[in-house]
């Protein structure tokens, strides 16, 4: 038995009630009158009340009791007791205390704070109840993740960050100095080379960080953010989008079964998550349309630097966050919408067979203003259609030999999405802003801590 | 019933002995002669033998099966026997075929290519058995890591890829313009930020790429490797050999149980695995040295651009690959050594309260020449001597006011330790090259594809 293990955790209170423990954490919250001191203790793992009654310990150890402040650390030894009024169940009445560190003028008090405040400072705002629930329930979220592909027959197929072509473009890429080989940028996606996964291994997920540049985001935007894509071969846009619709039930059924606690303390409407079962709500780009201009949502275009509502929405544009916002107050599950124009999508999607002004893509948009989940389409596997796209997008075509190989020898049909991790768990949690929803967020006015 | 999982695996063939089923794949080999051809067939999850016999098919279809070449993508359609001699346990007896693409001169033939070959085709040569297989290893390693941790009561803290601090110093840094907040590094470990969030959660670990830009590696250094880093909160050196020792037996075990097949593909002696079972070796960097010293172990030092033998090895010198391979000779499972000279570690580690002249460090070397595995440490949990050694090295303080804070506010003994994951995959494969290792590796000479 290693040493560690004997460190008594919080949450492995209830094997210990009636015994005396010792356990190590820091302050987060503290009263007294009189004779008595409570702490609340928290070591990362849960919240005990540590109950010290001037009687019970030596007169050096009450007034360290009373000496310390929010976020001292502290070893505490003290017999468990269970009670269900406790702030997290237990009761540690204390028989010994040794502060290991006092914390003077912890920056973060319990009055609110500024978010620029609370930013400059996330290494400790980590520490409160609120961020530790959405980090918590972020991790499951991508435990999630991996056990779906990993017990669907997918393998995990890494992407490099550091690639030598732009997957849409070079605007809004990080640009860095490579060795004698000019820039390295780093990845927007790890689709491309997932697909060449995929024909090797069939069914390829890959999962890491992201970047984007774009200098047209707002402050909401992470610069950095998590995202998973799975790659199929033989999978058609149909496959595709149930794969997509079993993944995200899985996930949020996940999380719902994992992390009850974590979802309470945010004060999350359970009831909208038990909802999203399979299956979800469908339409074509299309109907979508329709259905805008059925119910008299416009397009807003800045023109002249003012922004112009333009009524009926015409087919073709893309839809933003006003469009998607109106259509899904339809729906209480996700919506996947299919078949995009060819013209607002990246240039490897498949253009559909029937009708070449649309590609077999797919979004699906989240409920509650979740906004855009999943993005993914069937792949273009004709060599020729596209050389075209790719000729036609002026993208540099010796980037892309090795792309194009994967149509060269043995092409297949084949499909994928990506889910943006972040996103995901702002949906999830019902977190206010997405910086929230990773531990150390990047914005483009925003690198530190 | 999703449609997308009635697709006929190869290897879920076991289940549909005796009945006529469709696979989907790529030719790996073919042979015929008269009446039968015999195709190959992968179709990433496994291989199986399709027999192909004139009598059993239409003219066409046998045509067909002649025409075919190496990586053509097929849908073949026949009835499944059992058969411990083919390829794969499994015969089709073939009653239609139809081809999706025929391969025109795939560029990876049987014949023995080039590493700068090969490495230009990695999109294709991770079609490879051999490479299969690694990569496979790879995705098992990387779920041990998981497993093991979100298993132990730890919480996943992704740290960011883009910082504004170097972490041991910025010579070996890639560096990108950051909008008006000027420069951003690729980070070269979490570890500091692991640090934060052992403080928040307890136990955290984080996992993701990290980046050297190192122009002193040779060919055989990746430039961006995947690296896991536990942090927990009150662990003492001691605490972190154990938790490492914890750590590598369990992926290794994991791989033996789950990668049998693989491990067969790529000739690896299992029997050195299986020993790898804790309690593993450990040994003070001070008795390492007398070691070396009686075994006649040299430093090689450059001088005048001349390697010179120095003898005996000095203490205070930091081990290289021939001291290390020379040390592992003598044992069959890893080894630690700890407590390393102050002088060649990281500001950040902490020193010996009963020696300051060491670091409670540790490195965890492999037998069978695998390198360094783990490098870990106590950290320095003291404000003042952090913060002396951040002036004495230089490091710019501000970029570390953040850091500090941690030792402000209810500072507590911590540890954790890094572990690369290409080094073990190495180590678990017995590959050749470090490169074999990860799908799309970075080097100095290399970011294409």
């Amino acid at each position: 038995m290693s040493r560690y293990k004997d460190y008594q955790l919080i949450e492995k209170l209830s094997n210990v009630v009636g015994n005396e423990v010792t356990l190590r954490g820091w302050v987060y919250n503290q009263r007294g009158k009189g004779k008595l001191q409570f702490i609340i203790l928290r070591d990362g793992t849960g919240i005990a009340q540590c109950v010290v009654f001037r009687d019970n310990v030596t007169e050096e150890v009450f007034e360290s009791a009373k000496r310390i402040t929010q976020e001292s650390s502290l070893s505490v030894t003290g017999v468990v007791r269970a009670d269900e009024r406790a702030p997290g169940g237990f009761e540690i009445d204390v028989t010994d205390l040794k502060i290991i560190q006092i914390a003077q003028d912890y920056p973060i008090a319990k009055k609110e704070h500024g978010d620029a405040f609370l930013m400059k400072h996330r290494h400790l705002w980590l520490r409160s109840s609120r961020q530790h629930a959405i980090l918590r329930v972020r991790a499951a979220v991508i435990k999630a993740i991996r056990d779906f592909f990993d017990g669907s027959g997918f393998t995990l197929v890494d992407s490099p960050i550091l690639t030598p072509n732009a997957c849409e473009g070079t605007s809004t890429l990080f640009e860095t100095k490579y060795f004698d080989l000019g820039s390295a940028y780093l990845s927007q996606s790890g689709q491309l080379y997932a697909e060449a996964g995929a024909f090797a291994l069939g069914r390829v997920y890959t999962f890491g960080p992201t970047f984007r540049a774009e200098l047209s985001s707002t402050r909401k935007h992470l610069t950095e953010f998590w995202m998973v894509e799975p790659e199929m071969a033989f999978f058609d846009l149909e496959d595709d989008m149930d794969l997509a619709e079993d993944f995200v039930e899985y996930i949020v059924q996940y999380v719902l079964k994992t992390c009850r606690k974590e979802l309470e303390i945010l004060e999350r409407d359970t009831t909208k998550l038990e909802n999203i079962k399979r299956p979800f709500y469908r339409m074509s780009y299309t109907d979508a349309v329709d259905w805008l201009v059925k119910n008299d949502i416009p397009i807003i275009k800045k023109i002249d630097n003012q922004d112009v509502e333009i009524r009926p929405f015409p087919w073709g544009e893309d839809f933003g966050t006003v469009q998607e916002e109106a259509f899904m107050e339809q729906f209480d599950k996700p919506c996947i919408i299919h078949h995009y124009p060819t013209e607002v999508k990246a240039f490897y999607m498949k253009r559909d067979e029937s009708n070449p002004k649309v590609v077999c893509a797919l979004d699906m948009l989240g409920p509650e203003k979740a906004g855009e989940l999943i993005g993914g389409s069937q792949r273009e596997d004709n060599f020729d259609l596209l050389l075209e796209r790719i000729k036609a997008e002026n993208l540099p075509e010796e980037a892309f030999e090795w792309y194009l190989d994967l149509r060269r020898y043995g092409s297949v049909p084949h499909s994928g999405f990506g889910l943006g991790v972040e996103r995901t768990v702002k949906w999830i949690t019902g977190a206010k802003h997405i910086r929230e929803c990773i531990p150390m967020p990047r914005m483009i006015d925003r690198i530190y801590p």
